[in-house]
């Protein structure tokens, strides 16, 4: 069986486990904090990063969510999410890096480092024009996800896809760290209460960081 | 004919061209500064990143470089990069991250802001500290490559693949800047010497950021 090495609010290891519950792949999770840099993990991921998918049968070791998401796509039939013409599917790559990259150091990073790692690691306050900043820069990726579902299904095109997995990621854990203003984004907030209800997204939503609590609204559905 | 928006030293654009000349696919260069921030780029990209691919022919826009290789190689028969089983192409596309991302944030990025950003664009002297620590991260970096070619005929296994083309494309922005200290690391500098030989590297150790000048050894084949 697939080990998953992660963290309840990495989005990387959020990403891949909503790919792997639409596609029925099972799986354990082995907690990781990458920054603690445990040599056994530097080991399996000389990047020393969360995500890394590891089965010990196989002795097979993947590492980086995209090239993990790519392997999974390659060697599970179910429920594609790569999936198109070949130009259909470098929009789903272009919009998976947007959230992974630039969503993610815009947002999700600020957040995670003002208000995990601080709290749990650094043991320091949050640096409250960090958090301006983020908070800032979220509205105007929201806006962009807002401009996309009005002229979409789903954010890469007809069908749901990889794309959407990486928004709903990145947006679940911004939201857990009350860094998401919903109320002029009724576009993506109408797509992410459908994605909320989603078997795969059920699990996700029931875990806490210990420590750090989400706002009320986090794992409510009709919210 | 497909358009490349690029500048000199973007690492992900010269990944681009390596494979593009490797599969014999022609382009013309389009000079785009990123840091501009030009609003027709903006609109082309909301990322705002170089590169990007355009073929205003077939209105066709391809943006984020692993994206665009993604592309290139589902279309482009020749001379594939991402080969092999699953498990061998998920090997290539975990190398090709760590050096688009963390080779990439440890090495490349701080030397372009301190050597290129600054004396172009801010006007400002770069920050002895932080050239320091880039050039001391890049010797973990090379040390891993050292290791991984005394184990395999290229980065990722028996044959050139995209990891080779991404590790190509950081090595060689970070020596134009200065920033590689070649002689603890034979392996690397020998699979170096081999790739700056092929004809899809030449055009680009020609070509100079102007107001920025290489070392001496940078564009020698034999050097
Ligand atoms: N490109 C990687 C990024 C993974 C990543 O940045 N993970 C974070 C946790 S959310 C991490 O492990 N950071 C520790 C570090 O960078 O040292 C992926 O997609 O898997
Ligand atoms: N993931 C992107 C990264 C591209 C990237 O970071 N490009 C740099 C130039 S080397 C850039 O445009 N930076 C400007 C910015 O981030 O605003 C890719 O692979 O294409």
């Amino acid at each position: 069986m697939w080990q998953l090495y992660q963290f309840p609010l990495c989005p990387f290891s959020r990403k891949l486990r909503l790919l792997m519950g639409e596609k029925n792949i099972s799986y354990e999770l082995v907690r990781e904090n990458p920054w603690e840099e445990r040599d056994e993990f530097w080991a399996l991921n000389p990047a020393g990063r969360t995500p890394v998918l590891h089965d010990p049968e196989k002795n097979l070791t993947l590492c980086d969510s995209r090239a993990i998401c790519e392997y999974l796509e390659e060697t599970v039939e179910r429920s594609p999410m790569i999936n198109g013409t070949a130009a259909g599917r470098a929009e789903i790559r272009r919009l998976t890096a947007l959230m992974d990259e630039n969503f993610y150091g815009d947002v999700t990073a600020p957040l995670l480092h003002e208000r995990m790692k601080k709290r749990l690691v650094l043991k320091q306050s949050p640096d409250s024009r960090v958090l301006r900043d983020a908070m800032r820069l979220v509205h105007g990726h929201l806006d962009y996800l807002d401009w996309l579902i009005d002229n979409r299904a789903w954010l890469a095109g007809p069908t749901m896809s990889l794309a959407d997995l990486a928004a709903a990621a990145q947006i679940s854990v911004v939201d857990y760290l009350g860094g998401i203003d919903w109320r002029d984004h009724q576009q993506t907030k109408r797509w992410y209460a459908v994605f909320k209800s989603r078997p795969s997204f059920r699990p996700l939503l029931g875990e806490k960081m210990v420590g750090i609590h989400p706002p009320e609204h986090y794992a409510k559905v009709d919210a």
